[in-house]
């Protein structure tokens, strides 16, 4: 597992962020290092339950869900259980007529390049009421308690159905207000120069994307106009939308009333069919993804050394939406789709969702035209990273397909072709967009 | 216990609707009894849990909740536990310009006046998918499947956070297509009908309430226009809210992240300080409810005969949110008030919300305020039932307070002045509005 290293290697125009990342990377020096679960600080499998938790009780746990529907047992599996609500915050200011955004250069212990561009703030709630001590969380005055600034966005999201049970953060967008003061780890961008940056694989982070999903976008880039922008621009309009508001949200409703998922939480030892070894917590036959232990060792005194468990995807995911104008504006095909993990089960995810396990699953609907390699039809196309705090190298495959107007309108009933405008409208509100989504929802903003 | 009595007794112009619910209790005839708890048919207490559940392990449970938070556990009750998603749905249509709702008399063994005035269809999963035989819910086909007619509105919401579990239904409201076959339980009403009912004690009731919290209001049923009903009519203008929709939405996921208490459900023999006894589950020093057993006799054939539990809360509630113009624009004052049964333990509550425990709470911010006599100030102040299906006789004094504009715009941080049109775009989405907030913009779209 390499150090430090240089973040970006693509990129032309964002010479300056590439330098400031690796820069960063380098004044922290810090590597990480797989260890076996029985040299892990403070960290150990419970005699009881078997599952791997802290000695504090806190932080996280490795435990098991099951779940039933009405014809029995479904599936079981581990997950990562951490209940509570964390803060992903951006502070955000116009000055001379510009509005920029706080970034952090922020290490990760899974991070790929191990820095990688995130929120002003990203703290659980261990971090920020800081119960067990540590040093106090970074601006984060501006977004909690009496003295925080005007808010423009604060909604609560979820993460990864399939790897979280139930977690959830407070994604939140603040006025800057008063003077802030710098510090090297944070630098003021526009929306424009982190969707530059967006293109470029494993550099902008899980946690800006979804607080970056929940803003409009800019009014435009300067992407060259063509059918396609002309379509994505219109589909701000809520005039243009295929289907009404209320024909969205029944579908929605529909969709999570048919689920008749039971999930609950359950000991790790009485999930079937995973072994934890010295080494790895895996699936018998393998599976998606695997648990390990890590050791962060710091090269400077700005970073504490720590270890800690990780879910190790084995392969790297997908997730896409198909695209289409509908009377001249863009519409999404999105999915409402069961996900164990989250908090509510049904969220509207992407058209093709899929895991990080090989097979790049060939019986999903409309996996076949996700996985075009037609250059007209990819309207993006990156590899980007989940996480880093708790996943290792977990990436996905993030692609818009412009799938054409010749496209069937007709799709199976868990589909519905929205407009942006209209998955705007819904992630101002906690719980109807997952992760995946938000991703691509910030993805397909930058194409303005 | 008394069998079916004329269930309107002080209304004017409401004669046809009093003649039909007395007639439907006639053609009716039944009774509810109550029984110990030994001579209830399939039901008995669990020598595992304790628990008061059904042979079949379906319907609901009488089980129990701990709630703790980060100072350790806060409190432990009985609660009743029915983990699915039921229906109810309003059917409407216009014929020669006028809109109707199909309304239905429903029996329900804990309703005061045996009938009270329900949703088109009120049915649980258990009921809809006739799991275990039984008749065809009536007008079903017109809300699930694919002859659902066209959705007005469709959203999930909680209901009473205090004695459910996580409980939820899908309220919706469908467009009729084609011919409505008439039935003498069903009659097709005006909301302007319905409203004026609403005026009367224990005769709208609950699941036909938060339905109609989901509408928008009629046009103005010719209200007579003065300084509130001028006020209430701009409450609906999206300007005239003192606090942007960004506000509010901060306000509440503020509330909601504040909330660190963690509800598990549990057997009720680990709940302590309540007692079953032979006639009745209850607090040993006296608590807000008790649980006892019925039997309900049916004198004709429509209707069968059954027993199952029931939660008797001993006293009335009161729910009540105070009003004030701003601006010209009436703003009421809501409460983001956690409680341990509800999805997500926070929602949007009414200025004052009080349980049916005797003492009204005096404690309580602007208790005082809600108590009021003063006519001037009193717009709205009726008795209304909640689901006679699982409460006996659960009543609650629903009332909307004229403070006036010389009331103090300043409060504490978990309450918020909101106008009308902020709370109806927030009850469009699942699990922001309580079922006592909801009955009462009920009530609020009634004074047009």
């Amino acid at each position: 597992m390499p150090g430090a290293q240089s973040a970006v290697t693509d990129a032309n125009r964002s010479a300056g962020v590439r330098e400031w990342l690796a820069d960063r990377a380098h004044a922290i020096r810090c590597s990480v290092t797989r260890v076996p679960f029985a040299e892990l600080d403070a960290w150990g499998f419970d005699a009881g339950t078997g599952n791997l938790v802290h000695d504090s009780g806190r932080f996280f746990a490795v435990a098991g869900i099951r779940v039933e529907d009405d014809s029995g047992l479904r599936a079981a599996q581990p997950i990562l259980n951490q209940p509570e609500i964390g803060i992903l915050g951006l502070l955000t200011r116009e000055t001379d007529g510009v509005r920029r955004y706080l970034v952090q250069a922020k290490m990760e212990p899974g991070n790929i390049n191990t820095l990688q561009l995130a929120p002003t703030v990203q703290a659980t709630r261990s971090n920020y009421t800081r119960v067990h001590g540590g040093r106090k969380t970074r601006y984060l005055e501006h977004f909690r308690g009496a003295g925080r600034g005007r808010p423009v966005v604060d909604v609560l999201q979820s993460e990864q159905g399939s790897w979280f049970l139930r977690k959830r953060n407070r994604n939140i967008v603040v006025e800057a207000a008063g003077d802030i003061p710098d510090h090297p780890d944070f630098r003021w961008m526009t929306r424009a120069e982190i969707d530059e940056l967006l293109v470029l694989d494993n550099v902008v982070g899980m946690d800006i994307r979804t607080v970056l999903s929940c803003l409009p976008p800019d009014a435009g880039h300067g992407a060259p106009r063509d059918e396609f922008t002309d379509a994505l621009r219109r589909s701000h309009d809520r005039a243009a939308a295929l289907f009404g508001r209320a024909e969205v949200l029944s579908w929605f409703t529909e969709a999570r009333s048919a689920c008749d998922w039971r999930v609950a939480a359950v000991p790790l030892k009485d999930v079937p069919g995973w072994t934890a070894g010295p080494d790895e917590l895996a699936a018998d036959g393998g599976g998606p993804f695997r648990v390990i232990g890590a050791r962060v060792t710091a090269g400077s005194r700005e970073v504490a050394s720590w270890s800690q468990p990780l879910l190790e995807p084995l392969g790297i995911g997908m997730s896409a939406f198909l695209a289409r104008p509908i009377g001249g504006a863009l519409h999404l095909l999105a999915r409402a789709r069961p996900q164990a993990g989250l908090p509510d089960l049904v969220e509207i995810g992407p058209t093709v969702q899929l895991p990080a396990d090989g097979e790049p699953g060939r019986t999903a609907p409309f996996a076949a035209e996700a996985s075009t390699e037609d250059p007209a039809r990819l309207r993006f196309d990156t590899v980007l990273s989940e996480e880093g705090g708790r996943f290792f190298h977990a990436r996905t495959r993030y692609r818009v397909i412009d799938v054409g107007a010749d496209f069937p309108l007709d799709v199976p009933p868990d589909f519905r072709w929205v407009t942006v405008r209209q998955l705007m409208d819904l992630v101002e509100h906690k719980h109807y967009l997952n992760i995946e989504a938000r991703t691509l929802l910030a993805c397909v903003h930058s194409l303005r």
